[in-house]
């Protein structure tokens, strides 16, 4: 193991609209700690709210936030009670600290810990730094196969996978989704995994259905021309955020059938009746629980493609740039790889992996 | 077996407000039906619904109906498939006549069956009538501890042993129900046979939520004044439809909690990051399942107290004061006699039981 | 719809050893039937046991008896009930009649019904004849995609898929199968449609281990020689019979996990230690429920392959032939087509499909 | 708070038929940890058979080990992350301490944890000593209505409680229950809280089926004399470890129906064709989670009781003759008193509570 820096660099949001690149301590690393030298960070829609909104719902940024929270790296130094074997590990982090104390964390529903501490969800800080902790069981060895993008990357396919397993989707299913974005385009190829046979794809962008034909779509829809109310799937899942979207999945699911909400949207008018009459369940997932070893077996076997998803690669000193590039055309899946201060060409950067 | 007469006298629905009595042939007895003579009919809201409305979402009444669907009654008469031994037999109703072929019906979901005939939803005739048949597995011998009218009124109870299956509601849990009316009071006691060690009822009715505090709640509270947010609820069961009432049920389910919505109601405004966030479950129930036996078993032991809920007790000519009297102070369930003609004291009747 | 003969040419099991072809009267139609022509009928295990010993467990053969539950054909007749329409609908049979009134079939567990009429089992009459009937709903029309042998063979793989459905086998699981006969083959091929991550097969012959690599195994094991005990499998499913196989299966399933058993097989010594301290599940299958859908599914989407299991092909005069090949080398699967007397070459038969 | 002792009294068991009363030093009192001053500890077969056999299974006493796991108590020191505010909490242990980062743990099935540290199983020692300690999460606060003895009988309960949940007995079920000792006893009052309608006990011992009379069954059966095979239970539960009981347990359930073997029994010959056939699922229970809340809960509704099931009370000094009165005539629960030396008349005593 080779000596450890006192200070790191730290992309800083301090206020809205304003992330600065900071030297800070390294991390506390406790007994049951992993020390991880960050290699590639995911830049999430919740980052990107955070950096024009100051907030999300009652999380509320009141002092400094590092933000990042889908993050990959290499083990560089344990805690007194971790194997000191694992250093030189190359992980993916589950951004998790639950209490596993309390009656959700013992029964298996640790994403619901009301003392939950979450990476880059105020106060707690993320990943767009050299170095960040983990509990040593919430950083998963991933083999060489996996590159540190797909690595990152598994944070959001675990959004993907929980919304499938919220659903109940089952071999032979039918399952629609809206929004062609990162998350859809994961939940989709999480769902052909889970042996679903039919994977409809909802986006109003032609581009993006596209795009969903070649990540586990079996067959796409334009919400603005087709219906899909006699498709009689098995579940819905909404990763578009959208209301028109939402009421259009509910009366598209069978009777029985599985509405999940995974985007963020805000207030949806529900027809109780709907919803009674025809035994609709309708619920949401809240981060995952026991996603990554499922994550990464799919990874390994191939049923699952993350790496050519990655449109935009930037160094630390480029978090803004990053965050703002949102609405770049074809962009979709933007990296910051904290141990890089500036890359030249984001898009070539991405392209070489 | 007595001879049977060729006609029977019948309440029918013309148009909304107009109920008249009609001489109609009997109804037609097949294969494996049996024939029974109605004893007793409780009033529900649905019927007076029809009867205001003339429709309930898309069932529509657009040809003479008979309403009623709350019957017990005797067997008098069965069809060539039948055990003739069950001639006699004093029988609760399940109203229900699903096809058994389709998908939802071979896999237990009868309930949900697209082609259910149900007693006295459009076309299908009800029990406000003399005789009515049903296939011979959903008539369900009742022991002579179980009056005529308590048999009845199986039916509501089974809309909240329902409610309480569908909500997982299990030994030790805490429910919250909203409404303290039949439903609510049925449902509350269905609970306490479940095992939940807290059974909150919410009801602006001082006067009702009196009556709960008989009917199984372990305690009361008037949303008006007092919060449910603090219950953290396993379950919380609307047998209001009110919206301020649902949505309230909602903030007050634990994290993974479940919302099932029984009572009719209209347009509610979901928060999506309420439901997501916290991984609540928002779903209804439609009639019931193989609750008959159930029902029956709880009465046998007394688990649950039927016949004190019946205020007025009716013969069939007084159809329309019964559909009348809902807003009746005091009135709780109503009861319609099809074999009598008129009740003179519907209040004195319903107490001699 | 051509004129159907008054009779039909079926091969009868007169007692233990005896089979001979009969002229028949072709089975009563009821109304909602559908009268079928058989096309293929494989030849299954408890065939060939009828035909050696005369009996299973408490099922007798009394009377004449045709065998054969494995069935493909074309509707050639419906009742009275049935839309005319489905008349030269090619179809693969469900070989059930269940009573759809007690409580095992109106809650879903229709396999259960203590009044089920089964194909080939005492004292109801099989497929190994030229006509045979069905309820409507057992009769699923397969599309032009699937083959005659692989409609029939649809019946085996629903004891894979059951077994899978059992074991509540999950997308990365790990699966033990014991045998690789056809139904281990069969199970393989439906535990990686189910997204199981590893499908490891137990079998003493080389061959079969070999067989089993092609039709769907990730890897094969020598029970004989190679241990299964750190394999921590969430589920095992016993397709051999052998009480080696099966304990060493309990053995070989992490805590908690399931065993189920498909063979037929004796009285197993089971340590009750051993499955309350690590609380294992040990069940076993009993035929199926509503698997014909999603084995259609599968087979149309190419994920399971049935085709090339068929080793001989029969007439119906050489049923015979057809039940004494089990042992021979390389026999796998075989099939009776009842619309032929004699079949020269059966292996070159089944190597034309 | 006193100011605690050095050392503490401890009945230590040295090997085989030898137990002796030692000085030890206090527990080590971990960050996480409560100390708490043991009340009443109840004697379990496992300690009997540790005492008489030296071994249960792969768990081997090869050096002194404290017995007793059933164990109550009063808080008087926390370590540095407790709140404070819990010295002088009586509490119900629970006598786990699972590794909470296994897969297991972090599902909700901790009681699998392979790392898991049990009182009383070696190496780990058990409460009949004066001080123990506890994660602060295990120790449960009970209201002054539960004495120490029954908060002590919590564990013997919750293995009932476990064995009602992993049955999924439900209300209106059936439950067959084989042998009325404690854990009979207490699962039977476990049952009927959970909503059995009916609980059958057998034994073979008639004052005992007097006994299960008083605490929750609904009938009894002398299995010598009576058969179950009609009573077509839901649940089997193996409370006896008899094989016969447990063979006739078997073929009492119905179809589809669970049978939880708690009773520690040594192999049984077990048909393949009677659980295969009818689809009948053999499981156990080994040890619980989650249960104390729900223990405390029904003791202080007064759904169980169990006091009264306390027949004799030792102190620290009489653990051996607490150990060896299995046998003695009306014995059924046995406690020790580990700040009692001893206790003249223990049947008097138990009489006081």
């Amino acid at each position: 193991m080779s000596e450890l820096p006192a200070t790191m660099r730290a992309s800083v949001l301090l206020e809205v609209g304003s992330v600065v690149v900071e030297e800070r301590p390294l991390p506390e690393l406790r007994a049951d700690d992993v020390l991880i030298k960050v290699a590639s960070v995911g830049v999430c829609g919740s980052d990107v709210h955070y950096y024009e909104h100051g907030r999300i719902g009652d999380y509320v940024v009141t002092k400094p936030l590092i933000l990042g929270h889908e993050a990959s790296g290499t083990i560089v130094a344990v805690g007194s009670q971790v194997d000191p074997g694992r250093v030189g590990e190359r992980v993916a982090i589950e951004p998790q600290r639950p209490c596993r104390k309390c009656d959700y964390c013992r029964s298996g529903q640790y994403n619901l810990c009301p003392k939950m501490e979450f990476y880059a969800t105020p106060p707690i800080d993320g990943a767009f730094c050299e170095y960040v902790t983990i509990q040593d069981d919430f950083a998963y060895q991933v083999p060489d196969s996996i590159s540190d993008h797909a690595a990152a990357l598994i944070e959001p396919l675990s959004v993907g996978i929980a919304a499938c397993r919220k659903g109940g989707l089952g071999v032979g299913d039918s399952v629609l989704i809206a929004g062609a974005g990162p998350i859809g385009l994961m939940t989709a190829q999480a769902a052909r995994a889970f042996g679903a046979a039919a994977v409809v794809v909802a986006d109003v962008n032609a581009a993006r259905r596209e795009m969903a034909l070649r990540y586990g779509a079996t067959s796409v829809v334009d919400p603005l021309s087709e219906s899909t109310e006699d498709l009689d799937a098995h579940v819905f899942i909404d990763a578009s955020g959208a209301t028109p979207a939402i009421l259009n999945g509910i009366r598209s699911v069978r009777r029985g059938g599985s509405v999940i909400l995974v985007g963020s949207a805000d207030e949806i008018p529900l027809s109780v009746a709907e919803i009674a009459m025809r035994e609709v369940i309708v619920t949401g997932t809240f981060r995952y629980t026991g996603t990554w070893p499922l994550a990464i077996s799919m990874l390994a076997r191939g049923d699952v493609e993350l790496d050519s998803l990655v449109t935009h690669v930037y160094g630390l000193d480029q978090v803004v740039e990053a965050l703002e590039s949102t609405a770049t055309p074809g962009a979709l899946k933007r990296i910051v790889r904290p141990g890089v201060r500036r890359v030249d060409d984001p898009e070539a950067a991405a392209r070489q992996g």
